[in-house]
Order: C-alpha cells, then structure tokens, then sequence
C-alpha cells in the first residue's frame, strides 16, 4: 500500500468530526486550523544540513499549511527524536532556529516531547502540531473550486528541486536554490488575500500538479494548468515540451500557495499582493470536467504525467 | 545536555500562553487541553511487539495524559514513520490497534502524517498529538497541591517495569506483566474523580518518584511517600528497605494517575472510585518543606535515589 492507499482505506474510517474525512490539510476543532507534518532525516532534509535551518524548515512547512489556508499560525507542539551522535552545540544550535522563526511569524511554543534515538543510526526526526486561526469565518480548504475560478500559484516553482539535486551533487552547493531547499519561504502576508477571496486553496508540498490534483479531487471539477504561464526558478523559459518544466512541476517542497479565485477577483488579489510585495501568477482555470489536472505545453496539448505527478513519501 | 536541561534552558524561554512555561504536561487552548508524545521503537517500545498493540499503546500514553488531568479525550493527530520493512500486513494490523481503542476511549482520529524511513535501519516512530475537553472547569494541573492534602495513585505500580525485563530476558514472554507494558490501562473513568477533587494531578510515565517529584516541583511543596503503602505489581510485599521497591517505583511506564486531594475529601474520592471499580490508594501527604520527594522506608527512614528517581529519555 502507497500512502494515499493506507490513508483511504485504513485511517479514513477512523475520521470523525473536523478532520474533513482527512481530504484535507488541516482539521478544525473549537474553531483552530490544526495541522501536523513529521520531519525526517534523508526524507525531508539531509543530514548535511545546518541544524538551525532544520528547525526553521520545520516550522516553515507547517507555516506554509496555515497560511494557505487563509489563517494565522500561533503556536505549535513540537516532538524531537536526537540521533545518537547529537551535541548540545547540535541542539543549541536548533533552538536558535526555532526562536528566530517565532519572531519571524509570531509563533509560540506550547508543549512537546523530546528523547534520543536508542540506535546509532537512528535519524533526526521533528514533528510539529501546529496552530491557526482563521482570519476570515473560516479556513480555505482544497474543496471550493468551481468551474470559471482562476488558478492563482504565488512565488516560484521548481527552486527546492533543483537545490536538492544541487546538495546530492556537491554537499558544500550554495546558493538560491539550496536556500529555496533549506529554507523555503511561505506566503506568510497572503493570508489575508486568500481568506478575502480563494474560494479554494493548498500548499504546494507534493509537487504543482500534485497538489493541484488535490484541488481538482476535493473540489470535483477539472484543472488546466496552462504550463507556460507557470513562474519557474528559472533564469529562462524552458523550451516547449521540456522535461525540464516536467521536473520542475514534480519536484514538490516549494511551500509556495496554490488557489483559486472566482475570475472577477483576480484583479483585486492581483492588486492586493502586489501592495504586499508578493509575486501571484495566474496559471490556469477550473471547469467542468473529471476531477483531475491537465498541464497543457507551449503547443496546448496536454503533458503526459506517466511517471506520476509528485513526490510519495512511501 | 540531558532531556530537562534541553526544556530549561532552550525550549522554556520560547513557551507562549498556555503552555504553563512547559511544566505541566498538557498545554490549553481554545478551552481544550493538549498532549502530545512520541513513541520510538527501542525507546519507548520493542521491535518484537505486536504492530496492533504497539498503536494501542500510543494511544493510551496520551489517554492517560488527558485523564489524569482531569479531562476527557476526544480526538488526536497521528504521525507516522514506518520501518522500510514495513509489510501491508504490519500497517492492517495497526490501524486494526487504533480502532479497537478508539472505539474504548471515545476517540476520532482528526489528521496527521505518514512516511517512510529512508535507511534500512530507521525506527518506526509514532507522533500522538491528543485533544481533551476538561470535565470542570479547567485541566488539573501539576501545580495545585496543598500541604495537608493527600497523596493518591490508582491501580498498581511496577507491572509494566517487570513486564519490559520479562521480555528482554525472553521475547516470548507472556503474562500479566507483559500485559501491563504493552497495553498499559489508563484509569479512564478517574477523571471526573480527578476533575471534581484533585488539587494536582499527573500520570505516572518516568516512574512514580520522579512524577511524584514534577508535584512537587510545580507546588513548591514537599512529598512524602510511605513506601509500604504503595500498591505494587507484586503478590507480596517486599521486604523493609528492599531494592525492590526501589526498582518498581522509579520503573516508570505505569500510566496510572497520582493526584493529590484535601484530607477532607479522601472518603469521596475512595468512594467514588469504588463505585466505578477503580483502584485508589492513599500513599502519602503534602507538607509544607523543600519542594522535594522522601520515600520512607518500613521503618520511617528515607530511601536514596542516588542513582536517579525515574526513567530518563535523553
């Protein structure tokens, strides 16, 4: 079983009230978003990275999930497992992340668990819960798309992909896209705009299409993704039908926004980020169709997406 | 740097409200109280243990948190890394393990997370984050006991302590005692005895002198416990200063509550349990002293933890 399988067919019959049936990536309880992501070791970052910036990260992509939801983070829980090799240097150096990104985006701390690997090679493991509260009446969830809104995506596609392969080929890489790795950076101002106006909305983790597909199954319409309007980490255009825009789309872990608008308010959230300073790219539509993605290439026909659409964790 | 120095020094000065500054060990927000406890095999668990017991046992370990505080649980987050060896049957079996005692414990699951290790030898890791509602007016907290109160625990201490020793001396061990470690029985139905009486209250993981000691750490009181009281997983009593006493009582694994309650309320409290066939006993008082833990002997005089009081994660 692939991990859409053990959540559908095993957890999802243990859902109750406020989780969505788990379609989406949070649940709401008295009135708090609540998501949770586990971190791990040669999963979600590499042992090479600075410890600093893994505590960042970790709060970063669960910032990320809050956001798009249209709310405000407020606190987290936050359970360590310590490789055996750890020193407090090591831990020292993680708890200064974690209280430059509290100040960052005005987090607290509000419980945990922390305890040591009994194995040599037991991996550093980091599992947040953390906390939003909705700006509007409501979180944005997956489910609201309806045919005729615009798909919005904020920021750049692909960065964290290419600094990942970037950090495989050579550990001492450095740069934009190790940064766009290491420390991806979430919409945290674009709260607002998408409580104000997406009628649904995700964090890109999986991968663009992924998480479109996402958008595309909980809402039941169709998605077109127009890929060369996709804004690529990328000095230039990719060349149509490239396996480059291919990779790029897959690669997952951009933390970037992906929403949809009915199409009269694309200008105003348009207007809006820009007041804010954040990119917002139209990328494609909804209609009426099979709840899935099409991602049309330069030419208008649609790329095939054989060897999936994303990142599986299992 | 060792579990408590990382949470004091590092991790305290990033608390936020409702964290009690991470003395206590559930936070509140919105109204509710929230735990959350890592399970690592090797750790907290053994590779040899039955997948579905070991989900049960992450359950209750976060069950017994939220009843000893005098609430009732209501749902939980799960985050999961599985072994690479994982097999299908591995993961039916767990979710098996959940829906037993979500059905016991009145429990939903409400999101969450599951991956898979990158290295062979990776652990499995379970993340609990669970919510409980509190049954009065607000979660019974470590902080409240009084000198003159009354020192209680429920069921049986050292069972579970004997049980992991059973099992490592032979893995097909079986019995009460590995009963008692695997499947450890929170006393459920305590809480609204806890909610209605207690002054203090905390479950009892690291061992019953070293969360005796977190009662009298966060009420700045001593404690006193009469060791030939203490209701022990034994069929007979150990003998006067035995260093068997000494091994059950800093065990750890119990999940049983310790609570504390007014001399004038110890009768209610005793008759209440009895009435929904809990196991209370009275095993020492609060008194005015150095916010400390004596242990005493048959013989009055005080045992020596010299090696350490409880189970030390880190």
């Amino acid at each position: 079983m692939n991990e859409f399988e053990i959540i559908e067919k095993l957890l999802r019959p243990l859902s109750g009230e406020g989780s969505f049936a788990l379609t989406d990536d949070v649940a709401v309880v008295a009135g708090l978003a609540i998501t949770k992501d586990l971190l791990v070791e040669g999963v979600h970052f590499l042992a090479i990275d600075p410890k600093d910036s893994v505590a960042r990260k970790a709060l970063r992509v669960n910032v990320s999930d809050i956001v798009a939801k249209g709310c405000r983070p407020v606190g987290y829980f936050l359970g360590l497992v310590w490789p055996m090799t750890t020193t407090d240097a090591d831990i020292q150096a993680f708890a200064a992340g974690l209280a430059t990104d509290q100040s960052a985006y005005g987090l607290k701390l509000l419980g945990g668990d922390t305890t040591r690997q009994a194995t040599p090679t037991g991996p550093f493991t980091i599992s947040v819960t953390m906390l939003g509260e909705p700006i509007g009446a409501a979180p944005i969830l997956r489910r609201g798309a309806r045919p005729g809104d615009v798909l919005m995506v904020s920021g750049e596609i692909g960065g964290a992909g290419l600094g990942l392969a970037d950090l495989q080929a050579d550990p001492h890489a450095d740069g934009a896209r190790v940064t766009a790795y290491r420390l991806p950076a979430p919409p945290f101002a674009l709260a607002e705009i998408i409580a104000a106006h997406a009628t649904a909305s995700i964090d890109i983790s999986d991968g663009l299409v992924a998480d479109a597909e996402h958008l595309a199954r909980a809402s039941g319409h169709e998605i077109v993704v127009e890929g060369v309007r996709v804004p690529l980490a990328l000095a230039e255009a990719p060349p149509a039908g490239s396996r480059r825009l291919h990779a790029l789309i897959t690669a997952g872990d951009d933390y970037q926004a992906l929403f949809t608008v009915p199409a009269d308010k694309v200008e105003a959230v348009r207007a809006a980020a820009a007041a804010l300073q954040i990119a917002v790219t139209a990328i494609g539509r909804v209609r009426t169709g099979s709840p899935a993605v099409k991602v049309l290439d330069r030419s208008g026909a649609p790329i095939s997406f054989a060897e999936g659409t994303g990142y599986r964790h299992f």
